[in-house]
């Protein structure tokens, strides 16, 4: 799906930003490394992982990032697979976590080995991950490891906030947002920044680039939650409507018991509490209350918010008119996506 | 058992070496740290490991080198801390792979909470261990990380060799010295080592004691090995003959192989493959083989060798006479400890 994902979104080239090229300059750094080395049964599996494929899209920011600050964005390809690394390392654990027995169509980690080769290997990735810093001088090493190591905290918190809020009937949409600026957003952000840090932007224009990547990964998130149930089956690279059979309390759901009539209300909390059990039914009426209601317009106008919000970071950016607009762009066609 | 062991161990003081005090103020330190934030189901965990005491040698190892060589110990808590949390997030990790229910006396994390729960406070602590190096300046910040992504790595790496061991029959002493170094004897060799970083030592000079450290890690670990079988009851801290009863390829047993008759090699092998059922009976002819063949013999000359070659390391080092006797010392009673 990576490259076809690319053609399809960005047209090969946006502006100044060769998107194609830092994606094939990606792989080829990601296939120099040498994953398979010795104790076999702890380094396969991080191998395997890697090479599941994947849209690549925190690496590639990353890359995007350092070109527009440094002209070029070689230098900062040990930095962007740090963050494919440590995004990989989440999957592998948050798919023991959550009991998955499938991950970009193929087996997980613990269901091709088993739970304890998951747990141990995902350590290897989180570890391998910081050594590709290593790559850079004291002062980069720092910030880049030191962005790194808050980062990768907040998604453990953002991940226990979503595990939390499983067994919470009182979730507030502004703890949603929260939670999915936690577990998602803020590795889009900090791939960004990191890219500027290889770079050695200036402080000041490196966090706007941050807030610009945490505002659109929280549209993003969003999108994706849209998507979940009102994307194309065809197009869309996951099941439609998992999140309303896991009872996935996402903004649509949320938002369609704050602005809900009573009996609507009941009628989602009754069917959120495994009371319809036909699957069919109950993605059908969940779909239905969701459409009556207006869910996807609220959750569209949200979506908007967001990559308005992000692109105003853009817009006080001392940087030049085309790396702007290429970003832009990028968020434009993120929010246009079907897949 | 902390404070008790100290006592028995180096009577208070060794030369220069203040033991005492550096283990008052690391508690001291890690009581000061806040580790009950939000979201408290991922911080109770850690907070509650990291109270559950041991012996907190690691830390102390990395506050005496910043002390030998820079004649401060406070300047290498954070460094001191960065090893004890890595050390407890091996012990949280680990527990759950062996699916072991105590720790210390008391409910493992993943017993007290679930495995998710440990799993994901684990991945925390790995995160939050990296964080304390933030306290120094980015040439020895990036010396510690650098010291301890490698040593962490390879602590994953022993951790794997002793998960493959189990299933294999043709394992050697050579490789279980390579297992046990890289499980346990890597993490006390660069403790050590950290804190020559901190008080920013010569390199080479502070790979003299990395070395001291990693022999006197192996003669630790073989020591552990030995007392497991032929410790006393009431002094050793875990349950005398766990070894045996897990069936664990210790030094001891790999040993017993390599010298024993025919007859007593087969018993040895009928009786790790589950041939015996009784426990006791197990226990007894198992140590009765180790007696016969002068296993207690043997295992007390290799850790007697391996602390020898540690103190080589101390000798060309160009340290001061008490320092080096107080690192002497430290290893000898080490050596014959009964807990």
């Amino acid at each position: 799906m990576g490259v076809l994902f690319l053609f399809t979104l960005f047209l090969q080239k946006i502006s100044d930003l060769d998107l194609l090229k830092y994606h094939s300059d990606f792989l080829t750094y990601l296939e120099k490394q040498n994953f398979t080395r010795e104790p076999k049964n702890l380094y396969e599996p991080v191998d395997y992982i890697l090479q599941l494929g994947g849209k690549r899209i925190r690496p590639i920011l990353t890359l995007i990032a350092s070109d527009i600050f440094s002209g070029s964005h070689t230098e900062a390809l040990p930095a962007a697979l740090a963050v494919e690394v440590f995004h990989n390392f989440t999957l592998v654990h948050d798919d023991i976590m959550d009991d998955a027995p499938l991950r970009r169509g193929k087996e997980t980690v613990h269901e091709k080995w088993d739970i304890n080769t998951g747990i141990l290997s995902g350590d290897a990735m989180l570890i391998l991950a910081y050594q590709y810093f290593e790559n850079y001088k004291p002062a980069v090493f720092q910030k880049l490891a030191q962005l790194f190591s808050k980062t990768a905290l907040e998604v453990c918190d953002g991940q226990q906030l979503d595990v939390d809020f499983e067994t919470r009937n009182d979730v507030t949409i502004d703890e949603y947002i929260k939670m999915i600026s936690l577990k998602t957003s803020v590795l889009v952000a900090a791939a960004l920044k990191m890219g500027a840090i290889v770079a050695e932007a200036d402080e000041e224009q490196a966090q706007h680039l941050y807030n610009y990547g945490l505002n659109l990964g929280i549209a993003f998130q969003l999108q994706d939650d849209y998507l979940d149930t009102f994307g194309n089956p065809d197009t869309f690279g996951k099941q439609i409507a998992g999140d309303i059979i896991e009872n996935k309390k996402t903004y649509l759901y949320l938002k369609a018991l704050e602005v809900a009539n009573t009996s609507d209300r009941e009628n989602l909390l009754n069917l959120f509490n495994g009371k319809e059990k036909n699957i069919e039914e109950k993605i059908k009426q969940t779909t239905s209350i969701f459409t009556d209601n207006n869910i996807p317009q609220h959750t569209q106008q949200l979506i908007e918010y967001y990559t308005n919000k992000s692109f105003e970071f853009l817009d006080i950016m001392t940087l030049n008119e085309d790396a702007k607009q290429g970003l832009r762009t990028f968020g434009e066609n993120l929010m246009n996506r079907k897949v």
